[in-house]
């Protein structure tokens, strides 16, 4: 008699993207014809560039004909690709080997998969809220033993809280753990760890013997030239952390798929050679998986091209115009806004008491304006309030319009 | 201090294909200049279809364009192309939702990935020889404590040895077991199970609740018309099994990626209700994927029109044509061979008492003919040998002939 694997029945509820789907669409129902703004799951609404698109037919075409057609890839990824990308590291003053990338279908899967090469016992650190996935991977894998519905937390996980007062970038844990999982620039509050907070992160890892797990998807929204765009910018880092990033938000990959996980030959863990840690994945991953698109990569290529990239970087700023007017109009109503200077989601503070799912119905109601409640990232997002900057300009304006005239605060 | 996951010690080699690599590099280190022709790993050599590349390319113009951009997809994929499938499985007489299909990267991520929403106590089944991820997969999620070098076996596993006598389909279990690996037609031994043999398996696991993994990655390559494509053509299977599938062999998608798996809202196992495992399942794609490019989603959709199946029949036809090509060639030379005739993958019994790693390299030194052993595949693999009958006619010929001309037997 087969049976499910229970560690399931432990996630408090469905994935926060779904559920918010689900409540829009009975909202729809009641309200037909209303005219909703989402602003709530971080969906890039751009075009691909042209660079891009040239890159993506030429994938095409090489298909076209016996003598460039290619069937299974690299083991890790076309190896073009990854040179291309170890060098663009290489420009950050980061020197790194192709063999320590993997190229892989996009942030999510590694970001959920990357735990499964670590033991069941291991202790797991996020930062609270954060990115859904790395809790739930790890409550599926069974690194908890159940959810506590009065502290709202997973037992057995160590949470390390993002709040107004420490700028939203927490302290290193005050106790052991083995597997930290940090995100900078911020999703979902839009904080960017500094140097100095970083390798706090790295010499506690390489004291305790912890792995980092480093996810860097919104890199490339950093403006301020003095905050780091990678892990392997803070010395020791390639001994302790894995960084994971992506095309989605840089060049409009969502849809696409595209992304990339480092694990440096450098890294070690209890028990573990330089190397070994590195070819576990690649274990994990020849066994799970069978590589991102060849046409895909392609293009992937094309965004690291000189015109991809100026490209890209224009498609940023894009984005980020739209920050800045989601901040500037939520401050002009007088809510506090935080985030959205180096990252392309604003934080709000929700105010009247209200909870951030009571927020998303009153939001929703009052200015067809759909966002992401922030208790859906942890127990420390409560009484916080995501909006995202990926939208046409015209699109997040009239919702900040709408904002603006009829929000009742 | 962070440990690995020590289920990956329990592996008993490194994933077959990489090994052939690494012994076909070492080989060539030593023979440099060698002609070598690859008959080992089944890798599509024929460009895509026009039909495809059509649709494929309008996937990409589709991205160029504000309009038409989309960026993250539905859920379990493509609605389009769900409809599509579920319609496809009508016409062979099958009645599934659309809610039942979930589109993924490829059938091997599917095969790997789907005994995770299963207990980890369940008992699994596999024929033996198999393709490698099904035991790999569970082997690393601490399904066995660990390999028996003797038996040449994983401890706890059940083991349905495919042998000459039972044609290469094994009957049911005699022991109660949860999952149960099928692939039919078979990836190696090329044998298709019968209408009768596939309800002995439908039989046994709704008599024992256990979940049938059924992997028709290869259905396209029958041409007997008495023999099923899908397992839902057996009456029943709906209750039990989820079956896997893809475009990589069927229309050179290996490294374009796209696959389905079916999870049927009637599946039930026990404690579940209809629809359960189908939410799990998807809870579980939703959670570690965010889809398959919406690129080659479009491509698959061109793959089901009707200039798209035609092309997809030809695509077919042209490898089986190798096929026969191949299994004429070994028995010119007094080798018996299975398999080739409904499966583009042609199964030799080694001669003369070599183990089938020896047989590789004697293969691969006289030959100059790559080929993969049987007993990568698992312990009833040995003594036997796979060839493939994926590339271009003029190399599977010139193989075959180097085959017929220098394999001392």
């Amino acid at each position: 008699m087969a049976h499910i694997n229970a560690h399931y029945n432990k996630l408090a509820a469905g994935y926060l993207f779904p559920e918010i789907a689900r409540r829009t669409e009975i909202f729809l129902e009641k309200h037909p014809g209303t005219r909703v703004r989402k602003l709530g799951i971080g969906n890039t609404t751009e075009p691909l560039t042209p660079a891009v698109i040239k890159g993506l037919k030429a994938g095409v075409d090489k298909l076209a004909s016996p003598e460039t057609y290619t069937g299974y890839g690299d083991e890790q990824g076309n190896k073009l690709l990854r040179e291309r990308l170890a060098l663009y590291y290489t420009e950050r003053g980061v020197s790194l080997s192709s063999e320590d990338f993997f190229i892989s279908d996009g942030a999510k899967s590694d970001s959920g998969n990357i735990q499964s090469i670590f033991s069941s016992d291991s202790i797991a650190a996020f930062q609270d809220p954060a990115y859904p996935v790395y809790v739930d991977s790890n409550v599926i894998a069974g690194r908890s033993s159940g959810f506590n519905k009065d502290k709202e937390e997973y037992n057995n996980f160590v949470y390390m809280p993002c709040t107004k007062e420490n700028n939203f970038i927490p302290e290193v844990p005050d106790q052991k753990v083995d597997l930290i999982y940090l995100c900078s620039p911020n999703n979902p509050t839009g904080a960017v760890a500094t140097h100095d907070q970083l390798k706090s992160f790295v010499d506690y890892a390489r004291k305790h013997k912890a792995v980092l797990i480093f996810d860097a998807a919104y890199a490339e929204y950093i403006s301020d030239p003095a905050l780091p765009k990678t892990i392997y910018e803070i010395d020791g880092a390639k001994e302790c952390a894995i960084e994971i990033n992506s095309l989605s938000k840089f060049a409009g990959f969502t849809g696409v798929r595209l992304g990339w996980s480092i694990v440096p030959g450098d890294l070690i863990i209890e028990g573990t050679t330089p190397g070994e840690v590195r070819k576990l994945w690649n274990r994990r991953q020849s066994t799970f998986f069978n590589g991102a698109s060849n046409i895909v990569q392609e293009g992937a290529l094309a965004v690291f091209s000189k015109e991809g990239l100026q490209e890209s970087k224009n498609l940023v700023q894009y984005y980020m115009e739209n920050a800045q007017t989601i901040r500037e109009g939520v401050e002009s109503v007088g809510m506090q806004a935080f985030g959205g200077i180096n990252a392309p989601y604003i934080w709000l503070e929700i105010p009247s008491g209200l909870t951030s799912w009571e927020f998303f119905d009153k939001l929703l109601l009052e200015t067809g304006v759909i966002g992401t409640p922030g208790s859906g990232f942890g127990p420390a997002g409560e009484g916080y309030f995501r909006l995202s900057a990926f939208g046409h300009h015209k699109d997040i304006k009239a919702a900040v319009e709408s904002i603006k005239n009829n929000l009742r605060l």
